[in-house]
Protein backbone atom coordinates (compact mmCIF):
# COMPACT_ATOMS: atom_id res chain seq x y z
CA UNK A 1 0.00 0.00 0.00
CA UNK A 2 0.94 3.44 -0.74
CA UNK A 3 0.56 6.33 1.68
CA UNK A 4 -3.06 7.07 0.54
CA UNK A 5 -4.22 3.76 0.63
CA UNK A 6 -3.75 2.60 -3.03
CA UNK A 7 -1.75 -0.10 -3.87
CA UNK A 8 2.27 -0.21 -5.16
CA UNK A 9 2.85 -1.79 -8.71
CA UNK A 10 4.63 -4.34 -6.32
CA UNK A 11 1.15 -5.22 -4.68
CA UNK A 12 -1.01 -5.81 -8.12
CA UNK A 13 -0.58 -9.02 -9.73
CA UNK A 14 -1.97 -10.18 -12.97
CA UNK A 15 -5.88 -11.93 -12.13
CA UNK A 16 -6.17 -9.31 -9.24
CA UNK A 17 -9.66 -8.34 -9.43
CA UNK A 18 -12.81 -6.28 -7.85
CA UNK A 19 -16.00 -5.35 -8.10
CA UNK A 20 -18.22 -2.85 -7.06
CA UNK A 21 -22.05 -2.37 -7.89
CA UNK A 22 -24.46 1.06 -8.33
CA UNK A 23 -27.39 1.52 -9.20
CA UNK A 24 -27.93 4.40 -12.19
CA UNK A 25 -30.64 7.10 -11.01
CA UNK A 26 -32.45 9.41 -12.97
CA UNK A 27 -30.64 12.13 -11.19
CA UNK A 28 -27.29 11.01 -12.04
CA UNK A 29 -28.37 10.91 -16.49
CA UNK A 30 -29.83 14.74 -15.92
CA UNK A 31 -26.87 15.65 -13.88
CA UNK A 32 -24.34 14.20 -16.68
CA UNK A 33 -26.26 15.76 -19.36
CA UNK A 34 -25.48 18.95 -17.57
CA UNK A 35 -21.83 18.10 -16.65
CA UNK A 36 -20.86 16.98 -20.16
CA UNK A 37 -23.04 19.09 -22.11
CA UNK A 38 -24.82 15.60 -23.98
CA UNK A 39 -28.52 17.31 -24.16
CA UNK A 40 -29.02 14.17 -26.53
CA UNK A 41 -32.99 13.91 -26.68
CA UNK A 42 -32.09 9.72 -26.31
CA UNK A 43 -31.14 10.42 -22.68
CA UNK A 44 -33.94 13.23 -21.43
CA UNK A 45 -36.87 12.50 -23.79
CA UNK A 46 -38.98 9.76 -22.91
CA UNK A 47 -41.80 9.72 -25.49
CA UNK A 48 -38.51 10.98 -28.37
CA UNK A 49 -37.02 7.21 -26.96
CA UNK A 50 -39.88 5.68 -26.71
CA UNK A 51 -39.63 6.03 -30.65
CA UNK A 52 -35.86 4.82 -30.80
CA UNK A 53 -34.61 1.31 -31.04
CA UNK A 54 -33.75 1.92 -27.29
CA UNK A 55 -37.51 1.95 -26.84
CA UNK A 56 -36.94 4.89 -23.87
CA UNK A 57 -34.32 6.72 -22.23
CA UNK A 58 -30.89 5.42 -21.75
CA UNK A 59 -27.98 6.60 -19.76
CA UNK A 60 -24.77 8.15 -20.94
CA UNK A 61 -22.11 5.61 -22.06
CA UNK A 62 -19.54 7.67 -20.90
CA UNK A 63 -21.83 8.76 -17.27
CA UNK A 64 -21.53 3.89 -17.29
CA UNK A 65 -17.59 4.37 -18.09
CA UNK A 66 -17.27 7.44 -15.28
CA UNK A 67 -17.91 4.06 -12.94
CA UNK A 68 -14.73 2.45 -14.34
CA UNK A 69 -13.19 5.59 -13.45
CA UNK A 70 -14.37 5.32 -9.92
CA UNK A 71 -13.30 1.57 -9.44
CA UNK A 72 -10.11 2.51 -10.67
CA UNK A 73 -9.46 5.60 -8.44
CA UNK A 74 -11.29 4.36 -5.20
CA UNK A 75 -10.06 0.38 -5.27
CA UNK A 76 -7.58 -1.11 -7.74
CA UNK A 77 -5.30 0.16 -7.85
CA UNK A 78 -6.95 3.30 -5.76
CA UNK A 79 -5.87 6.71 -4.72
CA UNK A 80 -1.95 7.99 -6.54
CA UNK A 81 -3.05 6.00 -9.35
CA UNK A 82 -2.79 8.10 -12.71
CA UNK A 83 -4.97 7.32 -15.58
CA UNK A 84 -3.58 7.43 -18.59
CA UNK A 85 -5.78 5.50 -20.97
CA UNK A 86 -9.30 3.78 -21.59
CA UNK A 87 -10.76 2.30 -24.34
CA UNK A 88 -14.67 1.11 -24.18
CA UNK A 89 -16.93 -0.89 -26.41
CA UNK A 90 -20.91 0.20 -25.21
CA UNK A 91 -22.00 -3.12 -25.94
CA UNK A 92 -26.04 -2.19 -24.81
CA UNK A 93 -27.94 0.20 -23.08
CA UNK A 94 -28.45 1.36 -19.49
CA UNK A 95 -31.60 2.63 -18.41
CA UNK A 96 -32.40 4.52 -14.79
CA UNK A 97 -32.55 1.95 -12.08
CA UNK A 98 -30.48 -0.62 -13.85
CA UNK A 99 -27.36 -1.62 -11.12
CA UNK A 100 -24.10 -1.46 -12.63
CA UNK A 101 -21.33 -3.35 -11.65
CA UNK A 102 -17.79 -2.71 -12.72
CA UNK A 103 -15.50 -5.54 -12.90
CA UNK A 104 -11.36 -4.49 -12.79
CA UNK A 105 -8.98 -7.09 -13.46
CA UNK A 106 -5.50 -6.72 -13.63
CA UNK A 107 -4.51 -8.07 -16.91
CA UNK A 108 -0.14 -7.67 -16.98
CA UNK A 109 1.86 -5.06 -15.46
CA UNK A 110 5.19 -3.15 -15.95
CA UNK A 111 6.76 -3.10 -12.92
CA UNK A 112 9.79 -0.44 -14.29
CA UNK A 113 7.10 1.37 -15.75
CA UNK A 114 5.08 1.51 -13.24
CA UNK A 115 2.46 0.38 -15.45
CA UNK A 116 -0.73 -2.01 -15.43
CA UNK A 117 -3.35 -3.06 -17.89
CA UNK A 118 -6.27 -3.18 -16.56
CA UNK A 119 -9.66 -5.05 -18.45
CA UNK A 120 -12.53 -3.50 -17.26
CA UNK A 121 -16.19 -5.02 -17.78
CA UNK A 122 -19.53 -3.23 -16.97
CA UNK A 123 -22.64 -5.44 -16.22
CA UNK A 124 -26.14 -5.24 -15.78
CA UNK A 125 -27.75 -8.09 -14.30
CA UNK A 126 -25.00 -10.09 -15.61
CA UNK A 127 -25.14 -8.66 -19.14
CA UNK A 128 -21.98 -7.01 -20.82
CA UNK A 129 -22.82 -3.40 -20.92
CA UNK A 130 -19.17 -1.57 -21.59
CA UNK A 131 -15.97 -4.05 -21.91
CA UNK A 132 -12.55 -2.15 -22.30
CA UNK A 133 -9.44 -1.92 -20.81
CA UNK A 134 -7.62 0.79 -19.00
CA UNK A 135 -3.95 1.92 -18.61
CA UNK A 136 -2.87 3.45 -15.18
CA UNK A 137 0.45 4.36 -14.22
CA UNK A 138 0.63 3.86 -9.71
CA UNK A 139 3.01 4.09 -7.06
CA UNK A 140 6.16 1.75 -6.24
CA UNK A 141 7.37 0.91 -2.95
CA UNK A 142 10.53 1.54 -4.60
CA UNK A 143 10.55 5.10 -4.97
CA UNK B 1 -30.10 15.45 -42.07
CA UNK B 2 -32.34 13.05 -40.40
CA UNK B 3 -35.38 13.48 -38.89
CA UNK B 4 -34.02 14.67 -35.44
CA UNK B 5 -31.51 17.54 -37.02
CA UNK B 6 -28.34 14.65 -37.21
CA UNK B 7 -26.49 13.48 -40.25
CA UNK B 8 -27.15 10.68 -42.17
CA UNK B 9 -24.06 8.16 -42.82
CA UNK B 10 -24.87 9.87 -46.56
CA UNK B 11 -24.11 13.38 -45.57
CA UNK B 12 -20.47 12.76 -43.75
CA UNK B 13 -17.11 12.63 -45.60
CA UNK B 14 -13.76 12.26 -44.31
CA UNK B 15 -12.51 15.43 -43.21
CA UNK B 16 -15.69 16.90 -42.03
CA UNK B 17 -14.82 18.21 -38.72
CA UNK B 18 -16.42 20.23 -35.89
CA UNK B 19 -15.51 22.03 -32.77
CA UNK B 20 -17.27 22.98 -29.65
CA UNK B 21 -16.15 24.66 -26.76
CA UNK B 22 -16.62 24.90 -22.89
CA UNK B 23 -15.16 25.86 -19.89
CA UNK B 24 -14.40 23.28 -16.91
CA UNK B 25 -15.43 24.76 -13.55
CA UNK B 26 -15.61 23.45 -10.24
CA UNK B 27 -19.03 22.69 -10.30
CA UNK B 28 -18.38 20.10 -12.86
CA UNK B 29 -15.81 18.77 -11.07
CA UNK B 30 -18.18 17.98 -7.57
CA UNK B 31 -20.70 17.15 -9.85
CA UNK B 32 -18.91 14.18 -11.53
CA UNK B 33 -17.32 12.96 -8.79
CA UNK B 34 -20.84 12.38 -7.73
CA UNK B 35 -22.51 10.69 -10.32
CA UNK B 36 -19.54 8.61 -10.60
CA UNK B 37 -18.59 7.77 -7.80
CA UNK B 38 -14.82 8.91 -8.58
CA UNK B 39 -13.98 10.53 -4.86
CA UNK B 40 -9.88 10.44 -5.84
CA UNK B 41 -8.42 13.04 -3.40
CA UNK B 42 -6.93 14.76 -6.56
CA UNK B 43 -10.00 15.82 -7.80
CA UNK B 44 -11.51 16.57 -4.18
CA UNK B 45 -8.55 18.02 -1.90
CA UNK B 46 -6.68 20.93 -3.13
CA UNK B 47 -3.87 20.21 -0.12
CA UNK B 48 -3.57 16.70 -0.96
CA UNK B 49 -3.45 17.84 -4.49
CA UNK B 50 -0.93 20.17 -4.28
CA UNK B 51 1.60 17.43 -2.83
CA UNK B 52 1.18 15.42 -6.31
CA UNK B 53 2.63 15.63 -9.71
CA UNK B 54 -0.37 17.85 -10.55
CA UNK B 55 0.74 20.13 -8.12
CA UNK B 56 -3.57 21.10 -7.52
CA UNK B 57 -6.45 19.45 -8.31
CA UNK B 58 -7.59 18.38 -11.59
CA UNK B 59 -10.71 17.66 -13.10
CA UNK B 60 -11.93 13.73 -14.10
CA UNK B 61 -10.48 12.29 -17.11
CA UNK B 62 -13.32 10.75 -17.67
CA UNK B 63 -15.46 14.28 -17.45
CA UNK B 64 -13.42 15.64 -20.11
CA UNK B 65 -14.09 12.75 -22.21
CA UNK B 66 -18.07 13.54 -21.58
CA UNK B 67 -17.31 16.50 -23.96
CA UNK B 68 -16.47 14.07 -26.92
CA UNK B 69 -20.04 12.15 -26.03
CA UNK B 70 -21.55 15.57 -26.32
CA UNK B 71 -20.26 16.78 -29.55
CA UNK B 72 -20.72 13.34 -31.21
CA UNK B 73 -24.42 13.65 -29.82
CA UNK B 74 -24.93 17.43 -30.60
CA UNK B 75 -23.29 18.34 -33.68
CA UNK B 76 -21.80 15.31 -35.54
CA UNK B 77 -23.31 13.04 -36.53
CA UNK B 78 -25.52 14.64 -34.21
CA UNK B 79 -29.13 13.73 -32.96
CA UNK B 80 -29.66 9.77 -33.91
CA UNK B 81 -26.31 8.92 -33.45
CA UNK B 82 -25.40 5.41 -31.60
CA UNK B 83 -22.24 5.56 -29.38
CA UNK B 84 -20.78 1.57 -30.33
CA UNK B 85 -16.95 2.79 -28.92
CA UNK B 86 -14.14 4.90 -27.76
CA UNK B 87 -10.58 5.07 -27.06
CA UNK B 88 -9.38 7.70 -24.96
CA UNK B 89 -5.45 8.68 -24.42
CA UNK B 90 -5.32 10.89 -21.13
CA UNK B 91 -2.25 13.22 -22.20
CA UNK B 92 -2.42 16.06 -19.82
CA UNK B 93 -4.30 17.14 -16.73
CA UNK B 94 -7.48 19.54 -17.26
CA UNK B 95 -7.84 22.53 -14.07
CA UNK B 96 -11.55 23.98 -13.04
CA UNK B 97 -11.37 27.20 -15.42
CA UNK B 98 -10.01 25.59 -18.30
CA UNK B 99 -11.67 26.20 -21.69
CA UNK B 100 -11.71 22.48 -23.28
CA UNK B 101 -12.04 22.63 -26.90
CA UNK B 102 -13.23 19.25 -28.22
CA UNK B 103 -12.91 18.78 -32.23
CA UNK B 104 -14.51 15.75 -33.93
CA UNK B 105 -13.22 14.79 -37.41
CA UNK B 106 -14.45 12.21 -39.69
CA UNK B 107 -12.02 9.53 -40.75
CA UNK B 108 -13.69 7.66 -42.51
CA UNK B 109 -17.38 5.68 -43.05
CA UNK B 110 -18.73 2.47 -43.73
CA UNK B 111 -22.21 3.80 -45.08
CA UNK B 112 -23.50 0.22 -46.01
CA UNK B 113 -23.24 -0.69 -41.83
CA UNK B 114 -23.92 2.98 -41.39
CA UNK B 115 -20.81 3.27 -39.12
CA UNK B 116 -18.25 6.28 -38.88
CA UNK B 117 -14.85 6.30 -37.19
CA UNK B 118 -13.69 9.82 -35.42
CA UNK B 119 -10.95 11.31 -34.77
CA UNK B 120 -11.78 12.85 -31.45
CA UNK B 121 -9.56 15.42 -29.87
CA UNK B 122 -9.52 17.65 -26.16
CA UNK B 123 -7.26 20.59 -26.21
CA UNK B 124 -6.51 23.41 -23.90
CA UNK B 125 -5.14 26.60 -25.04
CA UNK B 126 -3.75 24.43 -28.30
CA UNK B 127 -2.56 21.63 -26.09
CA UNK B 128 -3.73 17.89 -26.10
CA UNK B 129 -5.08 17.29 -23.50
CA UNK B 130 -7.21 13.99 -24.76
CA UNK B 131 -6.72 12.24 -27.78
CA UNK B 132 -8.56 8.94 -29.71
CA UNK B 133 -11.51 7.33 -31.89
CA UNK B 134 -14.97 7.39 -31.42
CA UNK B 135 -16.80 4.67 -33.85
CA UNK B 136 -20.77 5.31 -34.02
CA UNK B 137 -23.66 4.27 -36.00
CA UNK B 138 -25.92 7.08 -37.24
CA UNK B 139 -28.94 6.74 -39.69
CA UNK B 140 -29.35 6.38 -43.39
CA UNK B 141 -31.26 8.68 -45.72
CA UNK B 142 -31.67 4.89 -47.84
CA UNK B 143 -33.63 3.25 -45.08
Amino acid sequence: MNSVGGYDIEDIKPGLSVSAGRTISEADIVMFAGVSGDVNAVHLNEEYAKTTAFGGRIAHGMLTAGHISAVIANKLPGPGTIYLGQTLRFKAPVRAGDTVVTTITVRETVPEKRRAILDTVCTVAGKVVIEGEATVMTTSSKA
